[in-house]
């Protein structure tokens, strides 16, 4: 069972997952990627055996589950990170420790073992996105789920362990620290000055022009100001929303097209990088998030945080995000 | 000039050091090791004139600076992420930037190109840790540094970018995001019990044996209880200090032949991974840390966070700690 264990001193909480380990032995296997050709891989249409019972799918052609027939597939992670369990470990004041509650599911984009989402049309990675949105609402109505974490890793080198474009989905039992605070700095914002600290962004990078990569279909792509890693951007919609789970129908193909062209640049620029992106929705543990403005934050792996960004939580950037985006615009 | 950025919505600081960098289509390099062989290596002897003027070496037979006849040597960092600097950068309440003020120094461990810490003798480990220590006294009488931070970067996967085995010091003019969550955690549980929460792990820990992997000569070594890396290990003095610049002399070989152990135990486990370690000390601001205590927190770069931990800030961790422990013990 995974548990979340709290560190005494900072509080920090980690996520014990053991079921998705190997032994110690193997551990040297974590640092390649599991490359399986499609005969093996779990994602592949023929092998639908090979994960558990799927949870949705879309199949026009009215298919039976657990077949081929889809054109995207979602399944419960076979090795979860966080899952619904009974039991509660025990704890002591200085080692605590619960059951890692809540839901993790994959959603796989496409039946092609090779078709990343930048070389996708528009309309289908719009039914990704479509599908995205159907699992986080039907998530986000799971009492023990307070918060939904969508995210893509693509390639090894970003943490992917099975080569087949998918994207991961968290449903966690608790609103994890990074949100907390951008919650706190958006509360914070509003409460000074009465808006929406990225719907104001969103107005002076307009104005500026110097970090907008693109701006079309209701979404923005920015350089942020205090980018963490070089070529870290942003899609962010233009309308005022808290939720993911609110995205109209309207907004999709806007949004699928952003992600979209965003990965092309970033292919183009880099020769297909290893890549991670991760959504930042509002809680969904029945707070009031008016504040909040829901975003997309990408980024490719091509610098390697040492002991100066894991031991200060602070990161050196050796890009300016103007020099950035200006690059990605070009 | 390197600056620091602040994030509008989250408030956090990022490091932007044009100096490190290349272009954006050099980029690639980051992600290869600028192995080097001796002849082109800044940090092997022969070569002192490609390092900017020593600050400090050993130098036991009175060989005269920026030459060779060193064992340890100290320079400034040719591309500072931290520097002394005068202008002070323009700042919007949504775009917050001044300069990264403070020092950055390179020790570089021995003469020889190859010879990583975990080879070497307790003897030449603990020079390098003399090193350590008296850079460590002179940057905290700087009136402009109020943090030190000591670390180890080894292998290009870990983050370094030349090959000869050397640690880097930063001297930075704030006290770091996960050292305020530390030293906050300290406090409290001082506050709350009267004692310090390091000291009564130790404890703890001595007594059920599960998470120590070696305890000698005044240090102790364990996998904490909540490890966010699998393998991580924190090496803690099994007395109260609060600052690594107050170790006695008596306790740096202890100190020298702990870290030594541990990166042999790695090594052979891993044969030779990447890893990572660095220093956490009470800050040098004039504040009173009577309630923390110094240690050092090192982990080999077996697996590779995604955009779950990058979009959380929570790690998962797939073995854990007391397999660790075992493992390494064995």
């Amino acid at each position: 069972m995974p548990e979340l264990r709290q560190d005494a001193v900072t509080g920090r909480s980690v996520v014990v997952a053991t079921e998705r380990a190997m032994r110690p032995s193997d551990l040297s296997k974590v640092r390649s990627a599991e490359v399986a050709g499609p005969e093996e891989c779990p994602f592949c249409p023929g092998n639908e055996r090979m994960t558990p019972h799927e949870l949705f799918a879309l199949r026009p052609d009215g298919s039976a589950p657990d077949g081929p027939g889809w054109l995207v597939r979602v399944v419960p992670n076979k090795f979860p990170a966080f899952k619904h369990c009974e039991v509660v470990a025990g704890s002591h004041s200085l080692f605590k420790r619960c059951a890692a509650e809540g839901t993790h599911e994959v959603i796989v984009h496409s039946p092609d073992h090779c078709r990343h989402l930048a070389e996708m049309s528009v309309g289908d990675a719009g039914k990704v996105m479509e599908v995205y949105r159907e699992r986080y609402r039907v998530n986000e109505m799971d009492p023990e789920v307070d918060y939904i974490h969508l995210i893509l890793n693509h390639g090894a080198e970003a943490g992917a362990s099975l080569e087949h474009p998918h994207t991961q989905l968290f449903g966690v039992s608790l609103v994890p620290p990074l949100m907390e605070l951008e919650l706190r700095g958006s509360f914070d914002y509003r409460e000074k000055t009465g808006g929406c600290v990225f719907c104001d962004l969103i107005s002076r990078e307009r104005d500026s022009g110097e970090r907008v990569i693109a701006d079309a279909g209701g979404f923005i792509a920015i350089t942020p100001f205090a980018s963490r890693f070089p070529f870290e951007v942003w899609i962010i919609p233009d309308s005022h929303e808290p939720s993911f789970g609110g995205m109209s129908d309207s907004q999709i193909e806007g949004f699928a097209g952003a992600v979209r062209d965003i990965l092309r640049k970033l292919n183009l620029k880099f020769n297909n990088p290893p890549l991670n992106y991760y959504i930042h929705s509002a809680p969904c543990d029945g707070g009031d998030y008016g504040y909040y403005h829901w975003h997309l934050e990408c980024f490719p792996r091509v610098s390697t945080p040492g002991a100066f960004e894991w031991g200060t939580g602070m990161m050196i950037n050796v890009i300016t995000p103007e020099h950035a985006a200006g690059f990605l615009r070009s």
